[in-house]
């Protein structure tokens, strides 16, 4: 275990940035936008039909968070790799992190990981993840450009057997002002089934990211999940950005109305 | 502006690890350990008599750092650069990050800092600070070493002209436990003048660091501050180490009872 404190791994697996010369304040961040299982991995075990659901990545999250990223005019980044390899939105001593089940499905390669294999993830996905976004977040202060993070999901209509009648959750950690704001602005301009810390919330640990790195540096920050049978088409994924992306510019608004009057 | 959200910069300032295979959950941490100027900064205008004195780094923080990394098997990161060049414990929009004026001295190179010159900065030095330590970090908790964070200062005896009786701080931002673990074993077992948030506290915007590097894990942490006089040299740095390293060991074994007993 020693020799491995300092050791890199062979391949790492950088994550991609798109609109990195945006001008808002907006940081679109999509941990589970790829449903890819590199090589080395072995498929984890799964069936194809496996790969493709919703356990391996949140299918539509990645069309509708560029969709948005073009109409705000905000800088997107997204991960490259299966959340069953490593979950970015998860740190490395969390069960979720590399799953060994998922909802009702059995990860085969997840079952039986050493602290080697552990490490090895960690190295190849985790770190160059959450290093790039840190790195666009602080240049980006450093610039004064005073980022807002928003981080984009997709859930599944159907969990553990039990149909889900959110359609747009809205969830946040510690500082819920772009949160709420947000969910004001789609109860008032949409006819989505809006609800705040819906499907899930901030006590599931489903915050890392914005724990890492949004609160340590006080940027306003929310988690938005979309149930994934409304973005289901690229069609969809762009049909939901049109309807979003007034709504996050009018949070957006407010909390900055909110900032200058308190 | 557009283009430099992408450049980097032609010279990076690695921190230094040492003792990196060590088997103890601490991890020590020493954002002011050099008062290095790199020539590209032309000594920031700087006399010779201020770019030794306390403004430029913690003189002595190093030297009790890497003692008490040597005597309680921890790892060891230190910072390669003034911190007037820029301070590793603060974020890239603070004021302190690269202080135009520190207590009772101006800082001529750090008079008139543009967007481009604060980004250079935050790439040179703060960025690989942060991706260095959170990959240490990371790893090892990765490994289920379960690191406990502790941050090494030293503060200058007389402020603003004012002596300082104190003469070991313990600082706590959100989780107060291991600093109040190690204050109570300061007082139990040496004559130390022991204060906790003293002499500042998290209030002062002090404990970026443990903020961002320890707080979204959920690990235990703490910021010590020595007086520097009492580490003014090599023997008195091993001196102040062998009273605290059985004092943060104490630390330790107390949070790790409390954790067991909750």
């Amino acid at each position: 275990m020693r020799a491995n404190l300092t050791v890199n791994p062979t391949e790492i697996f950088l994550p991609e940035i798109e609109n990195a010369a945006a001008k808002s304040r907006f940081v679109f961040v999509c941990e589970h936008a790829s449903n890819k299982i590199p090589a080395a991995w072995a498929g984890l075990g799964l069936t194809e039909a496996e790969r493709t659901a919703h356990i391996a990545w949140d299918p539509g999250a990645l069309g509708l968070a560029r969709a948005l990223s073009q109409r705000l005019d905000g800088v997107l980044i997204h991960a490259p790799v299966s959340r069953l390899v490593y979950d970015c939105n998860r740190a490395p001593d969390m069960a979720g992190a590399m799953p060994a089940r998922s909802e009702v499905y059995d990860v085969p390669g997840n079952a039986a990981i050493s602290a080697e294999d552990r490490l090895a993830r960690t190295e190849a996905v985790y770190l160059p993840w959450c290093h790039a976004l840190h790195g666009l977040i602080a240049r980006r202060i450093a610039l004064g450009l005073q980022p807002v993070i928003v981080t984009l999901h997709s859930f599944t209509p159907v969990y553990f057997g039990a149909p889900r009648a959110v359609e747009f959750g809205i969830i946040h950690d510690e500082d819920p002002h772009l949160a709420r704001a947000i969910h004001a602005a789609a109860l008032k301009t949409t006819r989505l089934r809006a609800e705040l810390n819906a499907p899930y919330s901030a006590k599931d640990d489903v915050t890392h990211t914005l724990r890492v790195q949004a609160t340590p540096y006080g940027l306003p920050n929310a988690m938005l999940e979309i149930r994934n049978d409304l973005i289901a088409t690229p069609a969809a994924e762009i049909a939901m950005a049109d309807q979003l992306a007034p709504v996050l510019n009018m949070g957006l608004v407010e909390i900055q109305k909110q900032a200058k009057a308190s």
